[in-house]
């Protein structure tokens, strides 16, 4: 009898484990501490100061203030809000947006709703590296232009999206929103989180629970609230707040902030070397994304295969015990080609046979090589050109 | 020493501790099971599962087909949906909208929000009583009415309304919306949760967990989305699937529905003898709200108080162990007095000096003549005219 070998977990961008230590802290808030944050009554006020513990603890690690931080149900709510909410409030100076290519589904289905609400919206385009140009960015706003959304980070090729030089071009009075989801415990978070107007983030990409994120609001970003009520999140969120999630938010964002060092040594050592052992051990294989690590999120890459069907990837990693993405987890259902992709000039065809690889914390538990191998293995029948054997 | 007395929890109709066995079928996915129901490998798979079971169980308590069942984040998303959704998607037909004057403050918020774009919401007054006239309702729609909004039972007065009646009523093609969340567990599920176009469920007032709830739209209605992005929810409500919290709702659901019959003879019971005892140990206490039970959820009454100032009362009781409201838990720390008791005649006066009961499951803890008389303690303070004692 073999023992199977252990899950190779490389889809973290599309969601991560609990922590331990955070399900801990939300236990007591799914059983006996269960008030509603709005009772006045000292259960209720329990609950309320777990709340606001937990927007402290979001402010704390992007360096806002409590009061700038809305907690959300997730990142693609706290996309929304941002998006159609700063657009909508500044209407009346202006109905131009700009986007950048590569930017999530829950930032261009909005910039989509305000197309129909008769907003121009520009989408700017990347370069073959996935990367925006700031000066293109800046070269598209117009008189009329009131909202830019460029991402810290792409969740398909790890791409890092030149934020603080697009803001520096940016005149004052155009809002920038930040999509930063990804990057919290992966990159150091400077001025990234502290400079944008509207910054999104979201609990279970840095091992928090599902069902919290936030937005962050800095001045002169005041959306609009797209959802009405309770007066909950300064009136900008309405409904009983999510204790349990929120306190799990709260603890894993500090948290996965915390150990960001100790993160980008490990996970991004052993994500350079299984990297270069695939594109070494596959010959055909192709990185799409920026080449120079320091560029990408340390966690991620994104390759193609030399492989007829790419239908057939990821099925046969995950029968072999590896998880991985083909394209981002949010489309994948869908038969389209990863919009990402397709906005580096990466053709259909080279789209449909790429993988996702999205590292995570647990890379004592495997060894790069062995990791490439099983990969190498998983796939061969695939393969159309056979080459060196890892 | 004296031992505290065991804490008297009747504010269940804020929010309701997640049951133990609920929480049982959530752990899973709070911890290993930690997949993105988006994603195509088995990890994702077996969330996709996990949240199409909750979708199943969901529907199957309302009678519906899963693909009638939206899952949002809680109530006030799946009311903000119905409202702002089905209200816009017919604004070609007409713009005219009804709403009871004694919804929530999910329901009344996004019909402020449609006034604010043209159109016009009549709000149709309700009795002494709480409840809607069906005839006033019927005889105030028009041509150009596309949307009625009553509520299936008053979260502060437990007021059941006449739905049914009402939906007997209307013309067709315009559609019904019911705000269900107060309803499940607490009174037999039959066409009331069926005939609706439009349902709003919550998961943490039936013992589930915070963060979930559920939109049931049934033929003609079909809501335009509020939010953008991933395809999720049949394209009416994107964003990361809350699993764990969608499992506990489905779980929860199903659980209370089950139990309803014992909790109307049981909740009913105990909540009908500790009214009696209040309103015969309190002299000038006063029910707002139905005199007659069957007409009142069998958890809920709402009381006034003979004191001189009314902010003491959810205090007192709180200090003495006893878990009350003032006014809806969503309202509260806001200084105006509930609209609902407004809608009903009651003085601004009154109303201040009015505490909600809601009680839970767990009334073979405590005595009703017991309670009464803790509550009576605790308020003997404040009360103006000492009557007869319990």
């Amino acid at each position: 009898m073999t023992r199977s070998p252990p899950l190779l977990h490389f889809d973290h961008n599309a969601s991560t484990p609990v922590d331990a230590a955070v399900l801990q802290e939300m236990l007591p808030f799914l059983a006996e501490r269960s008030g509603n944050p709005s009772s006045t009554h000292s259960v209720g006020r329990e609950a309320r100061v777990a709340v606001d513990r937990a927007r402290a603890r979001v402010a704390g690690v992007v360096a806002a203030r409590p009061d700038q931080v809305v907690l959300t149900a997730g990142g693609t709510e706290a996309n929304n809000l941002a998006v159609l909410g700063a657009a909508r409030e500044a209407a009346s100076r202006g109905r131009h947006v700009l986007v950048s290519a590569v930017e999530h589904a829950s930032v261009l289905g909005p910039c989509s709703r305000l197309r129909e609400e008769g907003f121009e919206v520009e989408v700017v385009p990347v370069g073959r590296d996935g990367r925006v140009d700031p000066r293109r960015v800046a070269g598209a706003v117009r008189r009329d232009t009131t909202l830019v959304c460029v991402m810290a980070a792409n969740n398909e090729t790890g791409a890092l999206q030149p934020v603080l030089e697009i803001l520096r071009l940016l005149p004052s009075g155009v809002l920038l929103h930040c999509d930063a989801t990804q990057v919290p415990g992966k990159v150091p978070l400077g001025e990234i989180v502290r400079k944008p107007h509207l910054l999104s983030l979201s609990s279970h990409k840095v091992h928090g629970p599902k069902g919290a994120g936030a937005l962050v609001v800095r001045t002169p970003a005041r959306p609009q609230p797209l959802l009405f009520g309770g007066g909950q999140e300064h009136g900008l969120r309405p409904g009983t707040e999510n204790v349990p999630a929120l306190v799990g938010f709260g603890a894993a964002l500090e948290r996965a902030a915390a150990r960001t060092d100790e993160y980008v040594r490990t996970v991004g050592a052993r994500t350079r070397a299984l990297l270069a052992h695939l594109l070494d051990g596959i010959p055909g294989s192709r990185l799409l994304g920026p080449e120079d690590p320091a560029s990408r999120l340390p966690n991620t890459f994104a390759l193609s295969f030399p492989v007829r069907d790419g239908r057939a990837l990821v099925p046969a990693l995950d029968l072999a015990g590896i998880l991985a993405s083909s394209g981002s987890a949010c489309a994948s259902g869908a038969p389209e080609p990863s919009h990402v992709l397709a906005g580096m000039g990466v053709s259909r065809e080279e789209a449909s046979r790429t993988v996702r690889f999205s590292l995570g914390r647990e890379v004592e538990e495997w060894d790069a090589e062995e990791a490439a191998r099983r990969i190498r293995r998983a796939l061969d029948p695939l393969l159309v050109a056979h080459g060196r054997q890892i």
